[in-house]
């Protein structure tokens, strides 16, 4: 039995949303004219209260289009210095908006409202970049699935306003978040000009993400997609089992976060292991006592038992779970973590 | 009954296409991880005999890719003034590479190896850009549907290597090309440092494209498709369709060929149509005697015989034959031109 | 006796220049301190009617800057096919704004306002760069010198109006359009956006060049000149001596146009010249017989004599006259092309 | 009498130097026909004993030629957090380079080689920008003018040669550096693959900064220069202000320094101050004691005094000494001090 815990982008569709997609009724979606496509990006748009959405094949152009949107190249975004659009999206802010990055040094991938206001470049100082945007990620990937207090981002929200900053929100994993806080999506919707979702990490779906905001932003949007090669003809098929997920999958994240939960416990008791991380979600970020264990040989470990995850640099390692990891295989990566 | 014939790209697949997308193994392709693109990429690198090849979810992403693998920003490309690089990717081949284009007066969307030597700019001239990369596409496809002369297509090789140049194939219904002129894809892939071929048009797929070329290429170009936001996780499904077409579909596109020149046929014998261009393969261009009937008029006679098809500007319009234009849907059309 | 007759750039200041350079007072204009550049800008401001100016190391970057302003990346311009900014910028169009050119087929580098209307892709049509921006170019230097008509510019801008287009001027040698025309420059700055004129072609100074336009437009500049690299400290010296011109060398650019239209009869009187363009500035464009001389020998006899100018590509020679180009020199020349 | 303490780009040429540049011979400069830019291009790359140089209107756009040079847009460099090229060069390394800046937490402006080999990504992990540059600046001006220690640039060096990576030094200052220090030029030379160095600071001149490297990089820095506007005509009046003080002033810098640690002590004494930085070159930077006095008071005292100079944010103050500030300026300032 292979064990994934690699990343939970790595579930494959089950039998019924396999179903979903073949019955999918398509159309060609560079002319706007598939239906699935168009019924999903309305269900987005109605969920968070924004006005309109638009379909991504990753959430990776979600969000270099967003950012692409809310700048001009020379400005600067600020975001917290785990945040995946500076880390993992290839260099694509600069590379695809010429925009630079300020990097906050946050607690766990989430920063403060003062932070973000002593960050800001003074507007008229035109050696410096003009800061123009400020990125939120949740949940925090690199931050151990750290979900945001809405208080907090409210108030950053106002700093925004006051200095005329657009406000993206990348929601990679903010269905974790509304699983496990019970936050009103429409909350994020409105405090927010774009959002970001994935539907291809929790949600269980092959391929697919949905940038939501204003109608003006998604009509240019639709622009920098089709620049970056994003139009995809009959997209239905994966609109499909993103619809499909929203109806039945949304409601089964809190089984992964429970389980994430056992993983945590089970490993702090574990004295080779120095410090896990707080579990909020389905991401479980741990550092290893290496005076006890090399990181190699703990890998070696749980690699023979049939269990994969992998490493963040630094000490740390990171365990997720999602819908592919069953209830079976939980029990034997418990088992074995127990035997380290 | 309603027949489209605005583009090859609104074809939807089969039940045997569903059938194998449907069985298809996947993996996280992120992760390089999924069987069956792994598969289809061989398979196209096989195709043309080149090394390596990788897998997009648009033909826009593919060539976008190829432009930047091949340029600095400020460079120039050569290609025809209807190259589909230069007018139907949003101004990408700017906005992603930084790169301007050289455009050729051709005929039919092709030029000749002596207009391609002329255009180059000198090399030590540093006011001009730097000519660094020739696009061809094949079939054209505002040229309507013309195949290359592969004589021609090695001379502009000949010029590309004695002046540096790299040498890109926009081949999105390059399968057209094949089927007409029975041409082998391996002579193709000998000649050019890049070849993009897209499934979602004559193929009759829903999503997919293809970028060949050497090894150390697709090394770099998965890095850009990262940066484009073009990596995508279970994408097997899509992949599945393209193997499929591979294998079932390539030999049908001679049918398409038929019912277009049968088109041109019906339409030269008309007394409104000014003039029809040679039909090669599936894309119809013709024009209207405008002193005997409108534009507008024609397009609604036909389109209230439930026939849909677009203009290209210039008073050329044009229809494209495909494989969801059936036998029957044909006899219609060939009915109500002869009635105009 | 060297006669340089390659470019109206190669002038050396005045003896008057220099003194008023060595007596300009200077500060650090980076902080907008530099009296002199000021004035300067402030001057030119006046001279167009128009708000505001800024100060440029060079009319290629105070046009780059101007096409920055007026875009965003992705966006297209609309140009006369010889365009400088299309052709002698280093492919800075695409390299620093993203942008691409829509190559218009003008007659001596002057379209009309029907090509340019025509050449406007439908902003809805989301495959086509956005058009945004029209660059004219007074004189043309590609097309020899050429004065616009007033009456077209004025057509050209309804057309912009219309479409919500911006229009930039490139005025490297508008100074020579004024001097030949009489027109009020003010005409221009009602017309256009933004302006661009150089001071270190036919002004007879060493550097510099000026960009005019709105407040607004001024205060994004200053930013795009700063990421450029084109902030310089005591530029004073360099802005005294564009003061030094406007005040006295802007009067005598009519001595070079008669020079030219000189050398411009001399070689129409000559058998070995198969045709002159017509004559209107300093521009002197020409063709030979080659049937009866070379180019190669045309110029070695030219070049033997001490005569340097140089050719154009596609067999067309170019002569400009200048400041430095004396009444001895003008006479010499002439003996030498009789002789040809 | 207004003293000016805010940057040592505030000087104004001596009369022996205006005499330099008035008799300058000069040329065009665009052509490389200008023997006074010639001539410092030829001295410069001397100098550090490289290959070749070329003449710039600023040290800004110096860097940011050098790192489009050594970069590929999505590439990532890395610098330390105070670096002018992230901070102060208006977002240029995204703008016009596509590139990210990943900030090392240095000492006053410095970081360790081990710094730097922890902030390479893994060239293979395609989902992070891949690094190739790492920039250093000597003296650091945000770090409060100190000098690197050769022997770590050095260990730096073999990082970058370990990991394939290009190695540019921001040499602003390094006039300073080299003063302090007593180094050999030319060790710097054999360290790095482009130096910039800037004559309108500490040497006094109005306008004008050199890049130096390698042939093949010179050759494709001109492009560069060019695309960004920087190719100036008779530049050979600036350059002949460089060459003087390459001849007169590289000496003199000492004296800069000692005023700059005299003002240091004094500012140490006065218990108003809470902390000054380490003095090495002619940077002050100091902190208040903000419960005996407000940066507000402080400032003031000194103004009215006739004394300027800024803040640069979090608290910090910064003097900076040069060629303009005079000992009868130094003594009033140190008096004036003293009193605060």
């Amino acid at each position: 039995m292979e064990i994934n815990l690699i990343s939970d982008t790595v579930t494959k569709p089950s039998a019924a949303m396999l179903e979903a997609m073949l019955k999918a009724e398509v159309g060609d979606d560079v002319f706007k004219e598939d239906p699935t496509v168009n019924a999903l990006e309305e269900e987005m748009a109605a969920f968070f209260g924004m006005e309109a959405a638009l379909f991504f094949p990753s959430g990776t152009m979600a969000n270099q289009t967003a950012i692409k949107l809310h700048t001009q190249p020379g400005d600067q975004l600020i975001c917290d210095k785990y945040a995946h659009v500076f880390n993992y999206e290839g260099g694509g802010v600069s590379f695809n908006s010429g925009v630079s990055c300020r990097l906050i040094d946050g607690h766990r991938g989430m920063m403060t409202a003062e932070q973000v206001e002593a960050a800001i470049n003074p507007p008229d100082f035109y050696h410096s970049p003009l800061t123009t945007l400020v990125c939120i990620e949740n949940t925090t990937n690199k931050g151990g699935g750290a979900c945001w207090d809405v208080a907090e981002l409210k108030k950053i929200k106002q700093v925004c306003d006051a200095h005329g900053l657009a406000y993206h929100l990348d929601g990679a994993r903010l269905w974790n978040a509304l699983a496990a806080t019970g936050e009103d999506p429409k909350t994020f919707g409105a405090l927010f000009d774009t959002i970001s979702v994935c539907f291809s990490k929790g949600m269980g779906c092959p391929v697919g993400s949905v940038l939501v905001g204003a109608k003006a932003h998604m009509e240019k949007a639709i622009r920098i997609r089709k620049i970056f090669g994003g139009g995809m003809r009959q997209a239905g098929y994966l609109a499909a089992a993103a619809r499909y997920a929203l109806k039945n999958n949304l409601g089964r994240l809190e089984q992964d976060h429970i389980k994430a939960k056992e993983l945590g416990e089970c490993l702090s008791k574990n004295p080779v292991i120095r410090k896990v991380e707080p579990i909020e979600t389905n991401i479980v970020i741990f550092e290893l006592d290496t005076t006890q264990i090399s990181e190699a040989d703990f890998m070696a470990q749980l690699n023979k038992a049939g269990i994969k995850f992998i490493g963040m640099g630094q000490g740390k390692l990171r365990m997720v779970t999602h819908m592919d990891y069953t209830d079976v295989m939980h029990e034997r990566v418990l088992e074995v973590l127990k035997a380290v």
